[in-house]
């Protein structure tokens, strides 16, 4: 057993995830960064999900607590709004919010570089990698790694901190436990990353947008990148993955669905990326507690791994931090508080995440196509530019605010309860109102047969196509 | 690697759990059984849960293609209604169903081994106790075992059924596939068992009963054991039983809610047995799907483990046995078609039946207590009585028949609606004639006030205590 020896007086916290190791190494911990894989700032090829990342509120401001908000900020590209591609070709935008919101398309390996390069910068925080977790204990604090040169090594850890995302291997021994509650479940849906070059050296679309093309049962997004690509992801049901096999199918589906985006993506190239790797599956992960003793913690995806479809995923994760570092401060840093209240005050907004992800995996792309719901979208902007405190979009309190996830939807509960009833008493109000104008003043019945015409067209072109 | 030699031309089966080894051993495989304790049979102490366990259609039913329905059933005592001790001491029985129907109270151990033995007489089964899986591979059966004698023994089978409890070993491979959805829910409420001995040689209370105590947010239920004692049951929140510390305390509480009980068990005996262990956990496992490729399929609490509270995890468990014989039939046992099509049939049943459980985990502590649910059981039973194949009361469904799960929660919804808007009709029904009578003939207002009193007190006291 090979001893660490102490970099400081203070506590030593054993970490994976680096955001976390800037935080704790701020607060003067001596922090020890575990990473299964290579440091991949030196490897050739990054392996793994090179799906971008949408950086919203929470997560610049966990950022911004460690002082890399502008630096990460800088290397992404603005998203003011949706773009919606309908079947015929039409795009039309939903803004995210008001004018100056908006959300970031940052690079997953880039993100993880430079947070690796902000926590080396802490004296008191050590990196390593290619440390292979074979046995922890959750009373002891002890880790047994093996390195890549095939030794053994123990550290003893007043704190572990498992941020080893949603397949975590520090969870399984919270599985192991009495009264642990835990939930896997993977949907029905699948995804397939498709890269859209660029034409002439510039993006092929719009590039300030996240591009929807919403099909009910499935769905197409494309997130810009820095090297004027787009990364487009096709989510559908394994089954229909499964029912094309040729390159000439893939053709005749996006022929069918998503016309518009074949000459940008590229005929050739289409046939080609469909088969170049089996479509992967996505799962959401909910369980509580976080904690075990007061030695062991989980946060991030390790403690509830979200489906992609409310661009949460990292933000939730990175506010983890901000929400522990709220709790050390509270109770000062004694772990032994520190973490049941973590978990008390954390599981709630986690599970709601959660929740609205699943939520937000139908909206995305069935809701999107119906009038009802964008008429709704409408009400709703203008409703909270008359009444900014009182009427807050959903989506604005979870991309913009830092307003805790779960009250997020009790807020939105009550809202459209508020909304919808005022928009039955004012239909209900106009047709009073005007039975009324009717009855006082009889019009000639035959001036009213061209508007009423005109009405009953728009009311058909309201119903969802 | 040892290899064992095949007793006949057929598949080889592993299995843990008994019942299941007589049902593939009456097929004609080759059955392995193994188990990781010793045979209980020969075993001083019977460690592990003593808790009784109810017995109904279900479970019968498969007891009985096996041959075993007549002797288990002469063993178990018939228990004919709930007996419900309300906190004053008083005493009322609510039939399980109609006369005739019962559950019966079978000694979990004495269960176990009556099904080692009935499995040992098939000339293709053995059993091997002691083995303690340390390794197997769904793709080619192969599992590794550590033997009593420390050697490791190989054997490689046709199917991997796994039938190996809430805590299941086998299924910790499916939790490591990929689109394997699981979910494990303890419940705030732990249980704890005490003995009621016999009094002058003769049972303690009426032993034709399931003695239940309900109080709301906790409870307790007795039932009658072949040595006429009664195992009592407490549940309770756990942070409700660590808040009792001494025995004068556990008296003390007794004293307030289960006074009758008291001199039953006796002072000196509660006192003892309260602090013998602490209070255990109770958890709720569902996953889908049952199996891997076309080798193991999960069953019995392995698959769904539910909370007692239906009186349903044996019989629900020994049902799977049927349904597997059935599909079997079906498709000529043919594993690589029966066991997607298992997954397919006994999921959706399985997670009814666990729903149900959760729903009881309220209904027996806290509705038994209402008579609004009182006053709608016996019209259930009416309707039941006059419509026998319209209206059957949940209870009945779920345990005197062998309808599917959810079927019976479908029809119970049903059957809900129908019955309550009947209510509602025949109220105002009542309501209107009797105002169409007073205005005909208007009576003596005087005559009119103490019947009204009379009915006023009658409608107060319908209401919740």
């Amino acid at each position: 057993m090979e001893q660490m020896t102490s970099r400081s007086n203070k506590k030593k916290v054993a970490v994976v995830g680096a955001l976390n190791a800037c935080f704790f190494a701020k607060r003067g911990f001596d922090v020890e960064v575990f990473e299964t894989r290579e440091d991949i700032r030196q490897a050739k090829i990054v392996k793994g999900r090179s799906i971008n990342l949408a950086l919203s509120h929470r997560g610049r401001q966990a950022l911004k607590h460690v002082g890399m908000e502008e630096k990460i900020v800088s290397q992404g590209i603005p998203m003011h709004a949706r773009m919606i591609h309908s079947q015929n070709g039409k795009q039309s935008p939903i803004p995210y919010g008001k004018k100056g919101q908006y959300i970031l398309s940052v690079d997953r390996a880039n993100l993880n570089k430079q947070l690796l390069t902000a926590a080396e910068t802490y004296p008191n925080t050590k990196l390593n990698f290619d440390y292979k977790l074979q046995d922890w204990s959750a009373e002891t604090g002890l880790m047994t790694f093996v390195r890549s040169d095939g030794l053994e090594e123990q550290i003893k850890a007043d704190l572990i901190v498992g941020c080893d995302g949603a397949f975590s291997a520090i969870r399984k021994q919270f599985l192991r436990r009495s009264r642990f509650n835990y939930s896997q479940t993977y949907i029905p849906h699948g995804y397939m990353e498709l890269t859209m070059p660029p034409i002439n050296g510039e993006f092929a679309m719009k590039p300030n947008y996240l591009h929807i093309w919403p099909r009910n049962t499935f769905m197409m997004i494309a997130l810009p990148n820095l090297d004027k690509t787009f990364t487009c992801t096709l989510f559908m049901p394994f089954e229909e993955f499964e029912k094309i096999t040729t390159g000439n199918e893939v053709i005749e589906f996006f022929q069918k669905y998503f016309s518009d985006a074949i000459p940008l993506i590229g005929v050739d190239t289409l046939k080609r990326d469909y088969f170049r790797l089996p479509a992967q599956a996505m799962v959401s992960v909910k369980c509580t507690p976080y904690h075990i003793g007061d030695k062991c913690v989980l946060m991030g995806d390790a403690a509830h791994a979200v489906v992609p479809f409310y661009g949460q995923g990292m933000n939730a994760g990175f506010e983890d931090c901000i929400v522990f570092e709220e709790v050390m401060e509270q109770f000062n840093e004694d772990f032994s508080a520190v973490l049941p209240e973590y978990t008390r005050v954390r599981v709630p907004d986690d599970h709601a995440i959660a929740d609205l992800a699943m939520y937000n995996y139908v909206e995305m792309r069935a809701h999107v196509n119906s009038r009802w719901f964008l008429f709704r979208k409408r009400v709703d902007n203008l409703l909270h530019f008359l009444m900014p405190k009182t009427i807050i979009p959903l989506y604005t309190m979870v991309t913009f605010t830092r307003t805790r996830y779960h009250e997020c939807v009790e807020r939105w509960q009550w809202q459209n309860k508020v909304i919808n009833y005022g928009l039955l008493v004012s239909a209900t109000g106009l047709v009073l109102g005007g039975s009324y104008l009717l009855i006082k003043n009889p019009p000639d019945i035959n001036k009213l047969i061209i508007p009423a015409e005109k009405m009953w067209n728009r009311l058909m072109a309201l119903r969802t196509p």
